[in-house]
Protein backbone atom coordinates (compact mmCIF):
# COMPACT_ATOMS: atom_id res chain seq x y z
CA UNK A 1 0.00 0.00 0.00
CA UNK A 2 0.86 3.66 -0.27
CA UNK A 3 2.82 5.43 2.60
CA UNK A 4 1.97 8.84 3.38
CA UNK A 5 5.40 8.99 5.62
CA UNK A 6 7.67 7.73 2.70
CA UNK A 7 9.69 10.02 0.82
CA UNK A 8 8.61 9.07 -2.71
CA UNK A 9 5.95 10.92 -3.95
CA UNK A 10 2.60 9.15 -3.95
CA UNK A 11 2.51 8.92 -7.48
CA UNK A 12 6.01 7.68 -7.50
CA UNK A 13 4.76 4.77 -5.27
CA UNK A 14 2.07 4.16 -7.37
CA UNK A 15 3.61 3.78 -10.25
CA UNK A 16 5.91 1.57 -8.64
CA UNK A 17 2.85 -0.71 -7.25
CA UNK A 18 1.44 -0.93 -10.71
CA UNK A 19 4.62 -1.95 -12.68
CA UNK A 20 4.91 -5.07 -9.54
CA UNK A 21 1.65 -5.61 -10.81
CA UNK A 22 1.68 -5.94 -14.30
CA UNK A 23 5.31 -7.94 -13.59
CA UNK A 24 3.63 -10.35 -11.68
CA UNK A 25 0.33 -10.55 -14.05
CA UNK A 26 -2.67 -9.57 -11.71
CA UNK A 27 -4.49 -7.75 -14.68
CA UNK A 28 -5.01 -9.35 -17.38
CA UNK A 29 -5.07 -6.77 -20.73
CA UNK A 30 -5.67 -3.39 -19.01
CA UNK A 31 -5.19 -1.45 -15.80
CA UNK A 32 -8.39 -0.35 -13.38
CA UNK A 33 -10.07 2.76 -14.24
CA UNK A 34 -9.17 5.76 -13.03
CA UNK A 35 -12.04 5.60 -10.45
CA UNK A 36 -11.08 2.41 -8.99
CA UNK A 37 -7.37 3.26 -8.94
CA UNK A 38 -8.79 5.83 -6.15
CA UNK A 39 -10.52 3.93 -4.72
CA UNK A 40 -8.41 0.61 -3.98
CA UNK A 41 -5.23 3.07 -3.20
CA UNK A 42 -7.10 6.04 -1.39
CA UNK A 43 -5.32 8.56 -3.86
CA UNK A 44 -6.52 11.88 -5.76
CA UNK A 45 -6.85 11.44 -9.11
CA UNK A 46 -4.28 13.74 -10.12
CA UNK A 47 -1.81 10.90 -8.63
CA UNK A 48 -3.20 8.07 -10.95
CA UNK A 49 -2.82 10.20 -13.33
CA UNK A 50 0.57 11.32 -12.66
CA UNK A 51 1.54 7.56 -12.61
CA UNK A 52 -0.26 5.96 -15.29
CA UNK A 53 0.90 9.10 -17.48
CA UNK A 54 4.36 8.21 -17.07
CA UNK A 55 3.67 4.51 -17.35
CA UNK A 56 2.04 5.24 -20.83
CA UNK A 57 5.06 7.27 -21.55
CA UNK A 58 7.72 4.59 -20.82
CA UNK A 59 5.96 2.25 -23.07
CA UNK A 60 4.54 -0.06 -20.62
CA UNK A 61 0.90 0.96 -21.14
CA UNK A 62 -0.71 2.08 -24.01
CA UNK A 63 -4.60 4.20 -23.71
CA UNK A 64 -7.08 3.29 -26.39
CA UNK A 65 -9.40 6.54 -26.81
CA UNK A 66 -12.55 4.79 -25.24
CA UNK A 67 -11.78 1.92 -23.90
CA UNK A 68 -9.41 2.15 -21.01
CA UNK A 69 -5.39 1.79 -20.34
CA UNK A 70 -4.13 -1.53 -21.48
CA UNK A 71 -0.78 -3.00 -20.83
CA UNK A 72 1.38 -3.09 -23.84
CA UNK A 73 3.27 -6.07 -23.97
CA UNK A 74 4.47 -6.29 -27.66
CA UNK A 75 6.51 -2.77 -26.23
CA UNK A 76 10.33 -2.25 -27.21
CA UNK A 77 12.56 -2.13 -24.26
CA UNK A 78 13.17 1.51 -23.41
CA UNK A 79 16.18 2.54 -21.76
CA UNK A 80 16.33 6.07 -21.29
CA UNK A 81 19.95 7.23 -21.53
CA UNK A 82 22.00 9.98 -18.64
CA UNK A 83 21.39 7.22 -15.98
CA UNK A 84 24.09 4.46 -15.78
CA UNK A 85 21.23 1.61 -15.49
CA UNK A 86 21.85 -2.40 -15.63
CA UNK A 87 20.13 -4.47 -17.70
CA UNK A 88 18.50 -6.25 -15.33
CA UNK A 89 16.87 -2.40 -13.83
CA UNK A 90 16.04 -1.50 -16.69
CA UNK A 91 13.94 -4.78 -18.28
CA UNK A 92 12.35 -4.36 -15.19
CA UNK A 93 11.46 -0.71 -15.03
CA UNK A 94 9.09 -2.06 -18.05
CA UNK A 95 7.42 -4.21 -16.22
CA UNK A 96 8.98 -7.36 -18.06
CA UNK A 97 10.90 -10.26 -16.68
CA UNK A 98 15.05 -10.23 -16.79
CA UNK A 99 16.90 -13.04 -17.01
CA UNK A 100 20.82 -14.13 -17.59
CA UNK A 101 22.44 -17.37 -19.03
CA UNK A 102 25.78 -17.08 -19.04
CA UNK A 103 27.56 -17.99 -22.10
CA UNK A 104 31.34 -17.33 -20.70
CA UNK A 105 33.84 -16.38 -18.36
CA UNK A 106 37.28 -16.38 -17.75
CA UNK A 107 40.69 -13.85 -18.50
CA UNK A 108 41.65 -12.72 -21.87
CA UNK A 109 43.98 -10.00 -22.88
CA UNK A 110 42.67 -8.86 -26.61
CA UNK A 111 44.38 -5.69 -26.83
CA UNK A 112 42.19 -2.97 -27.93
CA UNK A 113 40.29 -4.22 -24.85
CA UNK A 114 43.38 -4.11 -22.30
CA UNK A 115 44.39 -0.87 -23.69
CA UNK A 116 40.99 0.92 -22.83
CA UNK A 117 41.08 -0.73 -19.00
CA UNK A 118 44.53 0.47 -18.51
CA UNK A 119 45.66 -3.82 -17.74
CA UNK A 120 47.29 -6.26 -19.49
CA UNK A 121 45.24 -8.92 -18.49
CA UNK A 122 41.30 -8.47 -18.11
CA UNK A 123 38.63 -11.18 -16.77
CA UNK A 124 35.31 -11.04 -19.42
CA UNK A 125 32.17 -12.12 -18.78
CA UNK A 126 30.00 -12.89 -21.78
CA UNK A 127 26.00 -13.52 -21.27
CA UNK A 128 22.71 -13.73 -22.84
CA UNK A 129 20.06 -11.72 -21.82
CA UNK A 130 16.42 -12.17 -21.50
CA UNK A 131 12.90 -9.94 -21.53
CA UNK A 132 9.85 -11.85 -20.28
CA UNK A 133 12.15 -15.19 -21.77
CA UNK A 134 13.01 -13.85 -24.86
CA UNK A 135 16.53 -13.92 -25.85
CA UNK A 136 17.20 -9.91 -26.80
CA UNK A 137 20.65 -8.54 -25.91
CA UNK A 138 24.59 -10.48 -25.44
CA UNK A 139 26.45 -8.48 -23.15
CA UNK A 140 30.12 -8.54 -22.61
CA UNK A 141 31.44 -7.29 -19.57
CA UNK A 142 35.45 -6.83 -19.04
CA UNK A 143 37.04 -6.20 -15.91
CA UNK A 144 40.56 -5.37 -14.27
CA UNK A 145 40.83 -8.96 -12.94
CA UNK A 146 40.82 -7.98 -9.17
CA UNK A 147 37.33 -7.03 -9.90
CA UNK A 148 37.06 -9.72 -12.01
CA UNK A 149 37.84 -12.31 -9.75
CA UNK A 150 35.40 -10.65 -7.04
CA UNK A 151 32.32 -11.69 -9.63
CA UNK A 152 33.57 -14.72 -10.25
CA UNK A 153 32.31 -16.03 -7.08
CA UNK A 154 28.96 -16.02 -7.78
CA UNK A 155 26.27 -17.66 -9.28
CA UNK A 156 26.58 -15.21 -12.86
CA UNK A 157 23.42 -16.47 -14.45
CA UNK A 158 21.72 -15.30 -11.00
CA UNK A 159 23.42 -11.79 -10.09
CA UNK A 160 23.10 -8.51 -11.00
CA UNK A 161 26.73 -7.29 -11.31
CA UNK A 162 26.42 -3.37 -10.82
CA UNK A 163 23.96 -4.29 -7.29
CA UNK A 164 27.29 -7.22 -6.75
CA UNK A 165 30.22 -4.84 -6.97
CA UNK A 166 28.39 -1.53 -5.42
CA UNK A 167 27.76 -4.24 -2.39
CA UNK A 168 31.28 -4.61 -2.51
CA UNK A 169 32.17 -1.38 -1.81
CA UNK A 170 32.88 0.01 -5.86
CA UNK A 171 31.94 3.25 -6.99
CA UNK A 172 30.76 2.85 -10.33
CA UNK A 173 30.66 7.34 -10.74
CA UNK A 174 30.51 8.09 -14.46
CA UNK A 175 30.62 6.50 -17.59
CA UNK A 176 31.06 7.51 -21.23
CA UNK A 177 28.95 5.82 -23.47
CA UNK A 178 28.80 5.34 -27.45
CA UNK A 179 25.81 3.94 -29.46
CA UNK A 180 26.20 2.59 -32.71
CA UNK A 181 24.69 -0.51 -35.19
CA UNK A 182 25.68 -3.21 -36.82
CA UNK A 183 25.64 -6.62 -38.29
CA UNK A 184 25.81 -9.58 -35.16
CA UNK A 185 28.16 -12.02 -36.03
CA UNK A 186 27.32 -15.44 -37.03
CA UNK A 187 27.43 -16.84 -33.72
CA UNK A 188 25.58 -13.66 -32.14
CA UNK A 189 23.19 -13.79 -34.56
CA UNK A 190 22.38 -17.67 -33.41
CA UNK A 191 22.28 -16.68 -29.92
CA UNK A 192 19.57 -13.74 -30.93
CA UNK A 193 17.49 -16.38 -33.08
CA UNK A 194 18.01 -13.75 -35.42
CA UNK A 195 19.73 -13.43 -39.09
CA UNK A 196 23.23 -12.16 -39.62
CA UNK A 197 21.42 -9.39 -42.09
CA UNK A 198 19.67 -8.05 -39.51
CA UNK A 199 20.21 -4.95 -37.48
CA UNK A 200 21.87 -4.82 -33.85
CA UNK A 201 22.10 -1.52 -31.85
CA UNK A 202 25.45 -1.42 -29.83
CA UNK A 203 26.38 0.36 -26.72
CA UNK A 204 29.52 0.32 -25.42
CA UNK A 205 30.79 2.07 -22.79
CA UNK A 206 33.67 2.60 -20.23
CA UNK A 207 33.10 3.16 -15.93
CA UNK A 208 35.43 4.74 -13.80
CA UNK A 209 35.32 5.09 -10.42
CA UNK A 210 35.40 8.55 -8.71
CA UNK A 211 39.35 9.00 -9.52
CA UNK A 212 38.81 8.20 -12.92
CA UNK A 213 39.90 4.87 -12.90
CA UNK A 214 38.57 2.12 -15.35
CA UNK A 215 36.21 -0.60 -13.68
CA UNK A 216 34.30 -1.87 -16.55
CA UNK A 217 34.70 -1.64 -20.21
CA UNK A 218 31.08 -3.18 -21.62
CA UNK A 219 30.02 -4.15 -25.14
CA UNK A 220 26.31 -5.18 -25.86
CA UNK A 221 24.43 -5.84 -28.92
CA UNK A 222 20.22 -5.40 -28.31
CA UNK A 223 17.78 -6.94 -30.99
CA UNK A 224 16.95 -3.63 -32.80
CA UNK A 225 13.05 -4.39 -32.82
CA UNK A 226 13.14 -4.80 -29.11
CA UNK A 227 15.07 -2.02 -27.52
CA UNK A 228 15.91 1.47 -27.94
CA UNK A 229 17.20 4.37 -26.61
CA UNK A 230 15.39 7.37 -25.34
CA UNK A 231 16.58 11.09 -24.31
CA UNK A 232 15.57 14.55 -23.51
CA UNK A 233 18.07 17.36 -25.02
CA UNK A 234 17.57 20.91 -25.03
CA UNK A 235 18.96 23.86 -26.69
CA UNK A 236 20.13 26.11 -24.75
CA UNK A 237 22.98 28.36 -24.37
CA UNK A 238 26.42 26.22 -24.30
CA UNK A 239 29.98 26.68 -24.45
CA UNK A 240 31.08 24.87 -27.65
CA UNK B 1 44.25 35.22 -33.71
CA UNK B 2 43.37 34.56 -30.15
CA UNK B 3 41.71 37.42 -28.79
CA UNK B 4 42.17 38.07 -24.77
CA UNK B 5 39.21 40.56 -24.50
CA UNK B 6 37.02 37.48 -26.06
CA UNK B 7 35.03 35.74 -23.20
CA UNK B 8 35.60 32.49 -24.47
CA UNK B 9 38.21 30.75 -22.48
CA UNK B 10 41.88 30.81 -24.80
CA UNK B 11 41.56 26.86 -24.99
CA UNK B 12 38.72 27.22 -27.09
CA UNK B 13 39.68 29.80 -29.26
CA UNK B 14 42.41 27.71 -30.01
CA UNK B 15 40.52 24.40 -30.87
CA UNK B 16 38.10 26.28 -32.74
CA UNK B 17 40.88 27.61 -35.03
CA UNK B 18 42.40 24.27 -35.55
CA UNK B 19 39.27 23.29 -36.69
CA UNK B 20 38.81 25.99 -39.14
CA UNK B 21 42.53 25.19 -40.34
CA UNK B 22 42.14 21.38 -40.61
CA UNK B 23 38.85 21.93 -42.61
CA UNK B 24 40.58 24.14 -44.59
CA UNK B 25 43.14 21.69 -45.08
CA UNK B 26 46.03 24.08 -44.51
CA UNK B 27 47.61 21.00 -42.55
CA UNK B 28 48.70 17.71 -44.56
CA UNK B 29 48.53 14.89 -42.13
CA UNK B 30 49.74 15.99 -39.25
CA UNK B 31 49.32 19.66 -37.04
CA UNK B 32 52.35 21.13 -35.84
CA UNK B 33 53.96 20.36 -32.47
CA UNK B 34 53.13 21.77 -29.16
CA UNK B 35 55.92 24.09 -29.10
CA UNK B 36 55.52 25.63 -32.92
CA UNK B 37 51.65 25.62 -31.49
CA UNK B 38 52.49 27.25 -28.39
CA UNK B 39 55.09 29.85 -30.37
CA UNK B 40 52.21 30.57 -33.41
CA UNK B 41 49.37 31.46 -31.22
CA UNK B 42 51.01 33.09 -28.28
CA UNK B 43 49.64 30.55 -25.91
CA UNK B 44 50.92 28.31 -22.84
CA UNK B 45 51.76 25.20 -23.30
CA UNK B 46 48.30 24.03 -20.83
CA UNK B 47 46.48 26.26 -23.35
CA UNK B 48 47.89 23.91 -26.05
CA UNK B 49 47.40 20.36 -24.50
CA UNK B 50 43.37 21.16 -23.29
CA UNK B 51 42.63 22.45 -27.36
CA UNK B 52 44.88 19.48 -28.16
CA UNK B 53 42.93 17.01 -26.57
CA UNK B 54 39.60 18.26 -26.69
CA UNK B 55 40.02 17.35 -30.07
CA UNK B 56 41.55 14.09 -29.96
CA UNK B 57 38.78 13.39 -27.42
CA UNK B 58 36.28 13.94 -30.33
CA UNK B 59 38.14 11.60 -32.67
CA UNK B 60 39.37 14.70 -34.89
CA UNK B 61 42.57 14.44 -34.11
CA UNK B 62 45.01 11.35 -33.25
CA UNK B 63 48.27 10.96 -31.58
CA UNK B 64 50.42 8.48 -32.32
CA UNK B 65 53.11 7.49 -30.00
CA UNK B 66 56.80 8.99 -30.44
CA UNK B 67 55.07 10.41 -34.07
CA UNK B 68 53.18 13.53 -33.29
CA UNK B 69 49.57 14.45 -33.43
CA UNK B 70 47.88 13.44 -36.85
CA UNK B 71 44.18 14.60 -38.54
CA UNK B 72 42.17 11.58 -38.49
CA UNK B 73 39.98 11.48 -41.77
CA UNK B 74 38.79 8.87 -41.77
CA UNK B 75 36.50 8.95 -38.32
CA UNK B 76 33.42 8.35 -37.77
CA UNK B 77 31.36 11.10 -37.55
CA UNK B 78 30.38 11.69 -33.56
CA UNK B 79 27.72 13.52 -32.16
CA UNK B 80 27.52 14.31 -28.61
CA UNK B 81 23.67 13.67 -27.01
CA UNK B 82 22.41 15.61 -24.83
CA UNK B 83 22.77 19.09 -26.88
CA UNK B 84 20.48 19.59 -29.65
CA UNK B 85 22.43 20.41 -33.07
CA UNK B 86 22.14 20.37 -36.48
CA UNK B 87 23.44 17.87 -38.64
CA UNK B 88 25.95 20.89 -40.46
CA UNK B 89 26.83 21.33 -36.77
CA UNK B 90 27.35 18.36 -35.62
CA UNK B 91 29.71 17.55 -39.29
CA UNK B 92 31.56 20.76 -38.99
CA UNK B 93 32.51 20.47 -35.33
CA UNK B 94 34.45 17.18 -36.71
CA UNK B 95 36.41 19.74 -38.75
CA UNK B 96 34.54 17.65 -42.05
CA UNK B 97 32.64 19.58 -44.67
CA UNK B 98 29.03 19.39 -44.77
CA UNK B 99 26.20 18.89 -47.61
CA UNK B 100 22.71 18.87 -48.54
CA UNK B 101 20.74 17.68 -51.38
CA UNK B 102 16.95 18.05 -51.33
CA UNK B 103 15.30 15.18 -52.11
CA UNK B 104 11.48 16.04 -51.71
CA UNK B 105 9.70 19.12 -50.12
CA UNK B 106 5.92 19.14 -49.78
CA UNK B 107 2.80 18.85 -47.64
CA UNK B 108 1.37 15.12 -45.96
CA UNK B 109 -1.09 13.43 -43.98
CA UNK B 110 0.49 10.34 -42.63
CA UNK B 111 -1.53 9.88 -39.68
CA UNK B 112 1.16 9.17 -37.44
CA UNK B 113 3.12 12.18 -38.44
CA UNK B 114 0.30 14.56 -38.13
CA UNK B 115 -0.65 13.26 -34.72
CA UNK B 116 2.41 13.15 -33.25
CA UNK B 117 2.46 17.17 -34.77
CA UNK B 118 -0.88 17.68 -33.07
CA UNK B 119 -1.89 19.44 -36.41
CA UNK B 120 -3.67 17.74 -39.78
CA UNK B 121 -1.34 18.36 -42.54
CA UNK B 122 2.08 18.84 -42.18
CA UNK B 123 4.91 19.80 -44.31
CA UNK B 124 7.89 17.54 -45.27
CA UNK B 125 11.45 18.43 -45.68
CA UNK B 126 13.63 15.42 -46.94
CA UNK B 127 17.47 15.75 -48.13
CA UNK B 128 20.79 13.87 -48.28
CA UNK B 129 23.30 14.52 -45.86
CA UNK B 130 26.86 15.07 -46.89
CA UNK B 131 30.28 14.61 -44.73
CA UNK B 132 33.53 15.48 -47.05
CA UNK B 133 31.14 14.83 -50.27
CA UNK B 134 29.97 11.56 -48.92
CA UNK B 135 26.75 10.75 -48.30
CA UNK B 136 26.02 9.57 -44.84
CA UNK B 137 22.60 10.25 -44.12
CA UNK B 138 18.59 11.03 -45.01
CA UNK B 139 17.18 13.63 -42.57
CA UNK B 140 13.30 13.78 -42.82
CA UNK B 141 12.31 16.88 -41.25
CA UNK B 142 8.41 17.41 -40.68
CA UNK B 143 6.61 20.92 -39.70
CA UNK B 144 3.08 22.20 -38.87
CA UNK B 145 2.27 24.26 -41.92
CA UNK B 146 3.11 27.48 -40.94
CA UNK B 147 6.58 26.66 -39.86
CA UNK B 148 6.89 24.46 -43.10
CA UNK B 149 5.84 27.57 -45.13
CA UNK B 150 8.34 30.02 -43.88
CA UNK B 151 11.50 27.11 -44.61
CA UNK B 152 10.02 27.27 -48.23
CA UNK B 153 11.13 30.35 -48.83
CA UNK B 154 14.57 30.02 -48.74
CA UNK B 155 17.39 27.32 -50.97
CA UNK B 156 17.14 23.82 -49.03
CA UNK B 157 20.03 22.54 -50.87
CA UNK B 158 22.30 25.47 -48.72
CA UNK B 159 20.16 26.32 -45.65
CA UNK B 160 20.90 25.04 -41.83
CA UNK B 161 17.58 24.59 -40.66
CA UNK B 162 17.21 25.30 -37.42
CA UNK B 163 19.71 28.65 -37.38
CA UNK B 164 16.96 29.74 -39.99
CA UNK B 165 14.06 29.12 -37.54
CA UNK B 166 15.96 30.60 -34.61
CA UNK B 167 16.56 34.10 -36.80
CA UNK B 168 12.43 33.46 -37.30
CA UNK B 169 12.25 33.96 -33.74
CA UNK B 170 11.57 30.45 -33.12
CA UNK B 171 12.25 28.78 -30.50
CA UNK B 172 13.66 24.96 -30.59
CA UNK B 173 13.43 24.47 -26.27
CA UNK B 174 13.37 20.62 -25.79
CA UNK B 175 13.24 17.71 -28.15
CA UNK B 176 13.12 13.95 -26.75
CA UNK B 177 14.94 11.91 -28.85
CA UNK B 178 14.73 8.00 -29.38
CA UNK B 179 17.75 6.30 -31.47
CA UNK B 180 17.78 2.39 -32.59
CA UNK B 181 18.97 0.67 -35.82
CA UNK B 182 17.13 -0.70 -39.00
CA UNK B 183 17.76 -1.88 -42.12
CA UNK B 184 17.22 0.98 -44.77
CA UNK B 185 14.14 0.35 -47.36
CA UNK B 186 15.45 -0.15 -50.95
CA UNK B 187 15.40 3.33 -51.85
CA UNK B 188 17.13 4.87 -48.99
CA UNK B 189 19.98 2.65 -49.32
CA UNK B 190 20.54 3.21 -53.07
CA UNK B 191 21.10 6.91 -51.98
CA UNK B 192 23.48 5.85 -49.30
CA UNK B 193 25.25 3.67 -52.21
CA UNK B 194 24.63 0.34 -49.45
CA UNK B 195 22.86 -2.57 -49.62
CA UNK B 196 19.37 -2.99 -48.06
CA UNK B 197 21.38 -5.82 -45.78
CA UNK B 198 22.75 -2.99 -44.20
CA UNK B 199 22.70 -1.57 -40.76
CA UNK B 200 21.49 1.65 -40.46
CA UNK B 201 21.41 4.27 -36.97
CA UNK B 202 18.07 5.66 -36.64
CA UNK B 203 17.21 9.14 -34.91
CA UNK B 204 13.49 10.28 -34.44
CA UNK B 205 12.78 13.40 -32.14
CA UNK B 206 10.28 15.80 -31.35
CA UNK B 207 11.26 19.55 -30.82
CA UNK B 208 8.67 21.40 -28.67
CA UNK B 209 8.64 25.47 -28.45
CA UNK B 210 9.07 26.67 -24.74
CA UNK B 211 5.72 26.29 -24.42
CA UNK B 212 5.38 22.56 -25.30
CA UNK B 213 4.20 22.75 -28.99
CA UNK B 214 5.42 20.76 -31.70
CA UNK B 215 7.69 22.56 -33.73
CA UNK B 216 9.58 19.63 -35.47
CA UNK B 217 9.50 16.02 -35.94
CA UNK B 218 12.42 14.91 -37.21
CA UNK B 219 13.00 10.87 -38.35
CA UNK B 220 17.33 10.36 -39.72
CA UNK B 221 19.01 7.14 -41.14
CA UNK B 222 22.58 7.25 -40.54
CA UNK B 223 25.30 4.98 -42.28
CA UNK B 224 26.38 2.60 -39.20
CA UNK B 225 29.91 2.51 -39.90
CA UNK B 226 30.52 6.30 -40.36
CA UNK B 227 28.14 7.66 -36.90
CA UNK B 228 28.43 7.08 -33.69
CA UNK B 229 26.28 8.70 -30.60
CA UNK B 230 28.06 9.56 -27.59
CA UNK B 231 27.23 10.66 -24.44
CA UNK B 232 28.36 10.60 -21.02
CA UNK B 233 26.31 8.94 -18.34
CA UNK B 234 26.20 8.60 -14.19
CA UNK B 235 25.02 6.61 -11.60
CA UNK B 236 24.34 8.96 -8.68
CA UNK B 237 21.17 9.36 -6.58
CA UNK B 238 17.88 9.31 -8.77
CA UNK B 239 14.23 9.32 -7.64
CA UNK B 240 12.84 6.32 -9.80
Amino acid sequence: MLDNHNPLPLHIQLKEILLKEIRQEVYEEKIPSERELMDKYSVSRTTVREAVTALVHEGVLEKIHGKGTFINRSHSVNEWLGYLSSFTETIERMGMESGAHLLYQGTGSRMEIAETLGVEEYYCIKRLRFADNEPIAIERHYYPLEIGFILKKYDLNQITLYEKLELEGIVLQDAEQRISAENPSANDAKLLRISENTCTLVAQRLITDPLGKPIEYYHSIYQADKYVFSLKMSRGVRVV
